[in-house]
Parts: structure tokens; sequence; C-alpha cells
């Protein structure tokens, strides 16, 4: 097991629904010294790229995404959720559903901070039905820039989004893959990993 | 000048209807070695207080916190803007109006994450109407932690918040208050600071 996946067994909460609750050290309180070790974490398994910049959404892959910026000495950008007035100009735009609020939303990247030829790597902390994934690669594509690789913190592998995203051809790399969890008496499964 | 007032001047830009975009550096994409300065200015600035939390909201406070909690060696909770079903049990309520969004939001945290006697430094990216800051304020009031300070990047001294909120009495540091801008000829007027 690596250090997420024991932080999660001692920290996280299963709770009915396949929801877990990481809320104690990563989306609502952030445990800042996880945080630098998922970082350099990633950039231990995307060494090999030469990483331009990093893309996350807002909210809780900023803070994971800062970290990872920091190890690979690059820029990070948060693609925003609704349109705000302090955003003009182009930008690149997808829509993405939202698991955990039930809804659909535009998110969106200004063009001047992605560009063609940019290495890019994709960060988020979840990664379920892989819609917001999705949305963020299609915003990379619509820039011509490239996407690199995509850095999860947990991934749930009972859910579809992980293999649509690696039968596209990208390369997923996920700190933690949930097989199962059980509510009732709390045990969560991981996928072994190399 | 200091590093932020150099950096606003340089990659900000005026635009008509006092808004100040830094969208470049701190707030859409985020420039990560002066998100690591900004955490040892605040670190220094508030060197006598001993912080047990830092606090601020989503979405873009995440990053500027999670360094400034680096620096003080503790965690960093973010509030959130709308019940997430994720987010269960009691939480602290507060209600705040968005200038950029032109709405209302309830901004909430888990009682779980915020004790009595905890000492609270409130962090936040932009500090106009006061509407966040006082909010959070009146959250870590709810939960009988102490306020013992706010660490505001920018502020406008052109409108009330900044006064409103240290004629409340809690001690509040701005890396950089203006005092003016002028969208016509993009020039920004700093206030002198010690």
């Amino acid at each position: 097991m690596n250090f997420l996946e024991e932080r999660i067994l001692k920290d996280g909460i299963v709770k009915p629904g396949n929801v877990l609750k990481v809320d104690s050290f990563l989306n609502h309180q952030m445990d800042i010294a996880l945080m630098e070790e998922i970082g350099r974490e990633f950039k231990r398994r995307f060494a090999d790229k030469n990483i331009t910049k990093v893309l996350t959404i807002e909210a809780s892959g900023i803070g994971i995404a800062a970290f990872v910026a920091k190890e690979f000495n690059v820029p990070m950008v948060f693609a925003k959720k609704t349109k705000s007035i302090n955003i003009d100009g182009e930008l690149y735009v997808a829509e993405v559903e939202s698991f955990t609020h039930k809804n659909k939303n535009h998110v969106i990247v200004s063009k001047k901070f992605l560009h063609e030829d940019e290495h890019v790597l994709i960060i988020d902390d979840f990664l379920a039905n892989g819609c917001a994934l999705q949305g963020l690669i299609s915003i990379v594509e619509s820039a011509k820039a490239v996407v690199e690789g995509c850095g999860i913190v947990i991934e749930k592998g009972f859910q579809y989004g992980g293999r649509a995203v690696r039968n596209m051809g990208y390369p997923v790399e996920s700190l933690a893959i949930i097989d199962a969890m059980d509510a009732d008496n709390g045990t969560i499964t991981f996928r072994e990993q190399n």
C-alpha cells in the first residue's frame, strides 16, 4: 500500500451510494504535507515528460495541482465552472456533468493561458465517470496542445471514467484505484498497482 | 514597492468598472513561485501569532492559502459556496454576496474542521466590499475560535470592506492596497504601507 491508500484507510469514510468522504485531508480540510507528497509522487510518475503546464478544475483540484506545478516548476491553470464577468476575450469551453452536484457546468479556460504545442499534465482529485477529465482533455485538444498525462488522486475503478480515458490513449496515473467499497462495514478494496 | 505591487503593475490589467484582472498570475493561471513568496510574506507579517489553522474560501483563495498554511505548518480549510451532498453533518453557515458574480451564496464549513479555541488566519485573494471576509469571520466566531488575522493579497482600498473589518477590531494585512485605478490610461495607485 502506498502513502495515499494508507491515508484513505485511516481517515476516509465510506458512505452509502459509493461515496468516499476524504474531506478531513483532501477536499475540504487539506493536509499540506500530504499535498506535497502527492506533488512529488506525480513528478516521479511523469518524470520522463517535458511538462510545461499543469491544468486542473476548480475547486478541490487547485490545492493539489499547485503542489504538482511546484514540482515541475511550471504555471498551473485552473479551469472555471461558470463564465465570470472577470474573464473576457476568447475562451475554450467544454460541457461537464457533475456526479457530486447532479448538474451540468460549462468549464472554461482562457485562450491566453493554453497555447499550441504546450505539454500539459491534467490533475484532479477524483476520477469516477470521467466527465470532468474528458472536459479538460477536450479543452487541451481544442488548444492544439499535447495531453502528456492525467494525474488522479483517487480513481473509482468500478466506474467507467478511467477505462474510457485510457482507451482513448491518454496515460492516466491514479495514486489510489478503488475497486470496491462497502458502506456497511467500511471496507475499501484497492486495485493492485505496480 | 513590494514584490506583489511590482507584479500587479507588470501583469495586471485595469478594466472599466474598477475591475483589476490578475488572471495571468493569481486567479486563473497561478505563478507558483509568487504563491510561495506570498506564503512567506504572510508568515512574516503574522509571525507573532500562534496560528493553528488557515481558512479561505473557494476557489481562487485555495492556492494562496495552501502556501500560507505550508509556512505555518498547519492544515488549511476552504469554505464551500454551496451545500454539497458530500458534506453532511453539522455545518457553520454564512450568507455572502459576490461582487464578481452578482449573486448570493451560502458559505459553509463543516464543524468537524473548526474547533473552539483554534487560532485562525483567514486568507483571501481580494478584499473589496468585504462580504466574503465578513462571512468567514462570522463562521470562525460561530465556532468560538479566534480570528488572529486576515491576510489579503489585493485590497481595493477605495471600497469599504477593509475599513469595516479593521473597525471591527480584526488585524488585516493586505499585500497591496489599491487606492485608485484608471482604465483609460491603465494607471494603478497603491497606498503607502510601512
